[in-house]
């Protein structure tokens, strides 16, 4: 936050940033989506919709569970929700009573540890390391879970590390949890944007979990301010209730433009700028790899990199706030997701001719710190 | 809400229902911002913005402010929420920690209560009727306010009610607040549809009150789900962290489309619409008032009337679930908004031919009513 901040001011003073911090990859919005948008708006399509959401869309949502996994949910199970953020705000408003405690993989998204802490609760950080790929497991439970545990929260692909949970690793984690009397939520905010493997939901692993998901990263449609949730069928009236008092209603032109998402033509877009992401990925990779940042586990999937900068410093925030002075290259410090003071979040949302400038700017910065020693003092 | 779904599905099986339940006139979005937000999109506005929104809107919301009520707002203070809702719920995150208490007016706005309950807070009910135009005032705090209390919240014009505080009142209310160390959140959202008075905002009165508004309103941009807060100073700083947290960001779209809102173009076309409504309360509060109903207080904005349907029932909820079924016409009840058990909100959100066929039709249900006692038994 802090580095975003700063690296805006820069700008503003004239400087050329190269922004690798943010978590929004710089496509605009799917044309057809767009079009879909301005139709909706030129038909004033701008009254409240019901709180759970339009019905074709939830209907729309449910069809590519069947299409995409082969997963059959009723579309009453579906609430559309303002982004994955709305979505996780509703399950956790639903789950988590005072004192209740939530387990969190440490690093991960730092939102959510706020977002339980507001309801009263106790968010539980779980340090997770490269020998489970950054990932909170089954196994974990047992060393973290007590009797006010309500739920886990697990991302696939997560933030900020990129990696994946197996359909293996989500069945048992599903069934620890339900053993347990609790509950797993999955955020798939950044389904689709997988590179090595195919797509998958946790909802072929388990009917029972809570997933959170969002029209923003896959879809690109970030600043509309639309996701969705899957609940299980016992808790969509409370949610329902929830969504009318925090929200009333997801917005309206967002909701019309979204069901063009699914069409074939623009789903076709997003295969191309996958294929992007994917040459992004393996050029930074590489590139930062060379210079001597480690890669502890393999990104399958989101736009982030992961990597270790022990090599260059203990304190990796310090790093990143000299780099972006010096280098006006922004990238988010590890301490932002955790526990992780030598890390560093790399977001290949960029074009390939800008990653590989922002990488000889860093290899500048790398060579001048190793002579002057600015970071092992 | 129940009776809101009852509408629906009577109307989904055929029935020509005319709505007077919800909170919503029937005016699309003026053209102009509707055009904004079609340029926005063909322009590609569809990243995030910053929490608190576009630095444009936040200037032009304070300058509204300053045109239109000739106050100084420091557009710092000024943080663009989704919806007035989002408005809300970030004040009273902000504000209510575990056990802390809000007065509430009772009669109003239900979904407050839920949000100071969500925070794990105690949302104190304080009985408020005709005698004080249903308003929460200064007076009152005396004999609700408790050590553990940190907020009084108040509408203007208030929902159900339409009932409009006084810049005195508003004063008085501050100041009260201010002694005991507590704050005053005043709702504006319904600021701007006053119709024997000129607008006003409780900033005229107090410049460390926490403002609440909304383009749904008076804006006619419900579905577009974007509002506005105004906060002292010291509070901005944590307010914007919660955005962060619980929205991430207002929809950008919207945004885009609201800096069309405070345009001549677009304040006359809502001045006509003002004028319009006020035509509508005129009508159908005296069509009210000739079959019976009585309201205790002139209703000065919104565009609800509130009355007492005991000469009829004394039970409003079921006088209207009755008049939903038997005449297809759907009104609110009273126990919907607090401890008002024979009062029922009438919203004059329809033209004035169809208000007319909804008066016809509740005075054969009223005739009919009397002859076969259903609600007097
Ligand atoms: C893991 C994760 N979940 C949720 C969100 C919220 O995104 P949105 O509200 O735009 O859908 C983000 C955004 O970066 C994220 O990284
Ligand atoms: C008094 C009051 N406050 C807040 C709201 C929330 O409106 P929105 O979130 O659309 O701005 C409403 C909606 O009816 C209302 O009546």
């Amino acid at each position: 936050m802090r580095i975003l901040a700063d690296a805006q001011a820069l700008e503003a003073a004239g400087r050329d940033v190269i922004h690798l911090e943010v978590g929004e990859p710089d496509f605009p919005t799917p044309q057809p989506i767009v079009d879909a948008g301005i139709a909706a708006l030129a038909d004033h399509r701008t009254y409240y919709t019901g709180a759970c959401g339009l019905p074709q869309l939830r209907a729309a949502i449910a069809g590519f569970y069947a299409s995409r996994f082969g997963v059959r949910v009723d579309p009453r199970r579906i609430i559309v929700t303002p982004g994955a953020s709305g979505a996780l705000q509703l399950i956790l408003a639903l789950l988590v009573g005072r004192d209740d405690e939530v387990l969190l993989a440490d690093p991960g998204y730092p939102c959510n540890r706020h977002l339980v802490r507001l309801f009263e609760g106790k968010a539980v950080n779980v340090p997770v390391g490269a020998d489970t790929r950054y990932q909170l497991l089954a196994a974990h439970l047992g060393a973290h879970w007590s009797d006010r545990t309500v739920a886990a929260l697990v991302a696939s692909p997560a933030n900020p590390t990129g990696t994946v949970l197996e359909a293996a690793e989500l069945a048992a984690l599903a069934g620890a949890c339900r053993e347990r009397g609790g509950a797993l939520i999955v955020d798939e905010i950044y389904q689709g944007l997988v590179y090595d493997r195919p797509h998958e939901t946790a909802l072929s692993s388990a009917d029972d979990v809570f997933i959170v998901n969002s029209f923003s990263k896959f879809f690109q449609m970030t600043g509309w301010r639309l996701g969705w949730l899957v609940a299980p069928d016992w808790a969509v009236d409370d949610l329902e209730k929830l969504a009318q008092n925090l929200f009333l209603a997801p917005p309206t032109p967002a909701q019309h433009a979204a069901l063009a998402a699914f069409e074939p033509a623009t789903l076709a877009i997003l295969e191309a700028r996958r294929q992007e992401l994917d040459a992004r990925r393996n050029y930074l990779s590489a590139r930062l790899t060379q210079l001597g940042f480690v890669q502890a586990a393999t990104t399958e999937g989101a736009f982030y990199l992961w990597v270790d900068a022990a090599r260059f410093t203990d304190d990796a925030a310090a790093f990143a706030a000299q780099l972006l002075a010096d280098e006006a290259v922004a990238v988010t410090p590890g301490l932002d997701f955790g526990d992780a003071p030598t890390m560093l979040r790399f977001a290949y949302s960029q074009p390939i001719a800008r990653l590989e400038q922002a990488c000889d700017r860093l290899a500048h910065f790398c060579k001048q710190d190793l002579q002057n020693g600015v970071f092992r003092p």
